[in-house]
């Protein structure tokens, strides 16, 4: 039995787009003599699909997807993801299913048990769990087909979950796995992946195939890095990380390699180089997928701009990257030089704006209110939204998507303009530590001095006010950010942190400054997502509150 | 038996403020001889907590409050909601409980079944379902002690759940039933609800005691109207809306009332009235909680900036509100004059800041890039964007907030400008069509004439670009807000709305411009919720997509 995995890109919504993948896929896998091809979760219509799973008009569209698949695979059988319509009044009105179709109809529905309801997943909010558990029959073989999260509770060790839907499926005594998953990238994930895949087989002694989704749907990117595991628990062969792929594989092969010494496949990536080519994707899929082809950022001789330009260039070419520069009087010289010499480096254009005469006429017409007050915060977030505004005016005029620059740590304090700094379409480094940044700069610069040195050296400043710097208002990077991510990503408490070794003044101010900032996040552009916990839409806080605030 | 109610306004996470308000309404309740005083939903946190659920410490802090109200509670018993952990290892780790208090300790703690996990609600995301259901027995009676969505499922009638727990609870036989809820405020809802509680006394011929928050969290509006029903399904007592109230009842009383023909008390609110009341309440929670007093809004002429700065001088008394005159050279003649006028009618001061002098240096500035382009949406933007760099400048300098005066018709087509209008620290009226901000108008002008009328008679305009009218760019509001309404609210697709008598194109191009701009609406302020379905955390739509688009 010969079987192709199709690592695809799709995209929501986009059912012209997907069933066209789809297709091309099926044409190969029949041109390659396969018995069967599969897709990844919900490929039909993409995921996260969200609320769009509330119109009855896009259910519809999807079924007549899976008809035009159905016509399609007449001489193959495919299993392909898609939502389908639980037909009891009670409970939620959708399942998310694998369907398998041979002989040119669906042959079998098989529905999600496990629905992830943390983080960025909301699945129980669409989807009714399944508690029926059955193999589906494919000429000799019993394919155990789950979708994503089922195998997660290998031997219900997942303490979320009371039900191991693989085990349910062993009673009927498959002769391997299918999991079709939409699993979603984080510096953790690929290698806790490769342990769930590898306690599975462990457990059930059988050949598996994961097959997972690839390509960035805004803040979300999906990594690819499908599996195809033999029965000894060995990886046979693992698909690149974020790129489509299509592989074919002879089930009698895999099946015998199992009893060989045949080496392990498995990839593994530095987690630098990981983010790295994460974010480029998240870039080139958010400007494809929106059909825009250039992007323009404020370039302020500072590191995080640096590195969201090389991530820009990258991602969309060169050609299509604008860095504006925007100095005003409290700009440092070096702050243009190293900003033109990178631009120069990378071979783009830039463009200069200088703010001050718009910044003098601003103060001038707000006099009334600012008369007779002392230099504060409002004339330093005053020359912010000036940028934005310049920046905002060239998007308007010649159709660039403004990128935002923003790193997690500022993001986490609040350190950044709302509607200045903190401006743009897509925030490329906001789930990135500023110590993280570095290492990207680094990594960026690993063969080649690309970004100047000068530009990773020199201590951070907002440049906003005479001899400004962060250090002035954030205590040091490295110790705050080792701070936040026990907050953040941990989950700890005050208590927790102070037996940690943090200062409690330091951990009572810079908690107070992460939750009192929410309001600024809730207006933030959608945020790659690269960390276990970005901020959108998998860390929902109060705004109105008051708790360590 | 006597009962109180105590229908306070908590603050998320605000546990001192919170306790407070417990021990006041315990000490009302000892001193009117009550046996058993009862608080709403997660009295003890606020709700919704959201993830501030997922740290322990905030658990804790939860508990502690839960034992200083046993300390206080040793001759009284006390009804109180919190979080509670799940002591199974399975499933999520906590259940969402009322507490039952009696003698100064917890005598049970009954959990709450089905959880809501739809719109705004994701109670799934922290809590574990229960599964088994007991009665409280106080003295010689026998209480059936629900959470909110727990009487949600009369006989089985709401297709999102598989079980009825008050239907599990007559199994013991009870005397009466309580209901602790957060049931957020929209203009159907207190319909709805009362519809729920008369069906729920028919099926079980009990009297019932319904016990609501009241008070807005951020964007959720929680209305009060907490019910007290006899047995016979008449309202016995309906407490007020949008405000704190405390109230006692003596059991045998209304025990005696389902035999006697008593009037029902139910009070019905014209819809345009309950918007009104809410958003006042949303608006002066929203600066009470953050510890603000004052607001700051642009008024542009228009009837959005008109009716949100009249609801804000209600909400924050007239000297605690500055509206901002903000002319351009496209602003016309009366949109000073009313503006003026109208801030003159309402005893609130103005400011005027002209923006000419920072369009016209912006203009030089941006000539590098504008250089031989026409007039187009840049230019209109640049101004809206200036306005908003103004009034941030504002906020900054003197504390304010900025109130955004952008409507739901708008936001939803994205007619609006990003970093411009679309500015502020709270939507008010993000979620009333335009046809309704004129109803509201109305109602605010019913017995003088508060707002001028040429405000709400003038043909409604963007004033960026030479004789500029909203219908220029949109259909007219009467039918745009009726489709918005089919395709937002009752999730109606293009072949529906086509049915239902739409002009196809009409459909495809407004669907597409609701699509199109979910990018925007991600940026907005929080907008204060009164639909059924507003934008925000209860819509969760894609931002790369392509559906409709």
């Amino acid at each position: 039995m010969k079987i192709a995995v199709a690592q695809n890109n799709y995209h929501i919504g986009n059912f012209e787009s997907n069933f066209k993948k789809i297709q091309d896929s099926i044409q190969c896998a029949r041109s390659g003599k396969c018995d069967l091809v599969i897709f990844s979760e919900l490929s039909v219509c993409g995921y996260p699909p969200r609320d769009f799973l509330e119109f009855s008009d896009f259910i519809n569209r999807c079924d007549e997807v899976i008809q035009k698949i159905a016509d399609e695979a007449k001489d193959i059988a495919v299993i392909v993801g898609s939502p389908s319509r639980n037909p009891r009044l009670e409970g939620k009105d959708l399942f998310n299913s694998a369907y398998f179709i041979e002989n040119g109809k669906v042959e079998k529905v098989i529905h999600k048990a496990l629905l992830p309801t943390y983080d960025i997943f909301d699945e129980y909010r669409y989807f009714e769990p399944n508690h029926d558990f059955h193999v589906v029959q494919f000429r000799d073989k019993k394919i155990a087909l789950s979708v994503c999260e089922d195998i997660w509770n290998v031997g219900n060790e997942n303490p979320l979950y009371t039900i191991c839907p693989v085990d349910e499926l062993m009673r009927e005594q498959p002769d391997f796995i299918v999991n079709i998953s939409a699993s979603p990238f984080d510096y953790e994930q690929t290698e806790k992946r490769l342990r769930v895949l590898r306690a599975n087989v462990a457990r059930y002694k059988l050949p598996l195939f994961y097959v997972n989704h690839v390509g960035a749907q805004t803040d979300l990117i999906f990594d690819g890095g499908s599996i195809v595991m033999n029965a000894a628990g060995k990886v046979y062969d693992e698909l690149p990380y974020f790129e489509e792929t299509y592989r074919e594989y002879d089930l009698n092969d895999l099946t015998a390699s199992a009893k060989s010494q045949k080496e392990d496949k498995a990839i593994i990536l530095p987690k630098i180089q990981k983010i790295h080519d994460a974010l480029v994707l998240g870039i080139k899929d958010y400007f494809g997928k929106l059909g825009f082809q250039k992007a323009i950022l404020g370039l302020s001789g500072g590191i995080d701009s640096a590195v969201v330009l090389v991530l820009a260039a990258r991602a969309l070419g060169k050609e299509n990257v604008l860095p504006v520069l925007m100095p005003s009087e409290f700009s440092s010289e070096h702050s243009i030089s190293d900003s033109v010499e990178l631009a120069k480096r990378l071979g783009v254009m830039h463009e200069i704006l200088p703010i001050k005469k718009v910044y003098d006429a601003s103060l001038e017409a707000l006099k009334p209110v600012f008369e007779g007050t002392p230099f504060n915060i409002a004339e330093e977030n005053l020359q912010a939204r000036i940028r934005a505004n310049f920046l905002m005016a060239c998007t308007n005029k010649h159709k660039y998507i403004l990128l935002n620059t923003s790193n997690k740590s500022e993001a986490a304090v609040g350190y950044g303009t709302l509607y200045g700094d903190m401006c743009g379409g897509l925030s490329v480094i906001g789930d990135v530590y500023k110590t993280e940044v570095y290492e990207l700069a680094h990594y960026i610069n690993k063969d080649a001095e690309l970004i100047p040195n000068n530009i990773i050296t020199k201590a951070p400043s907002a440049e906003l006010r005479p001899n400004q710097k962060d250090s002035d208002s954030l205590p040091e990077y490295p110790i705050l950010d080792k701070l936040l991510y026990q907050y953040i990503e941990k989950r700890q408490g005050p208590k927790e942190l102070v037996q940690m070794g943090f200062n409690k003044s330091l951990v009572d101010r810079v908690l107070r400054m992460v939750n009192i900032n929410e309001f600024k996040r809730h207006q933030t552009p959608p945020i790659l997502r690269v960390s276990p916990k970005a901020f959108g839409m998998g860390r929902r806080m109060p705004i109105v509150g008051k708790y360590l605030s």
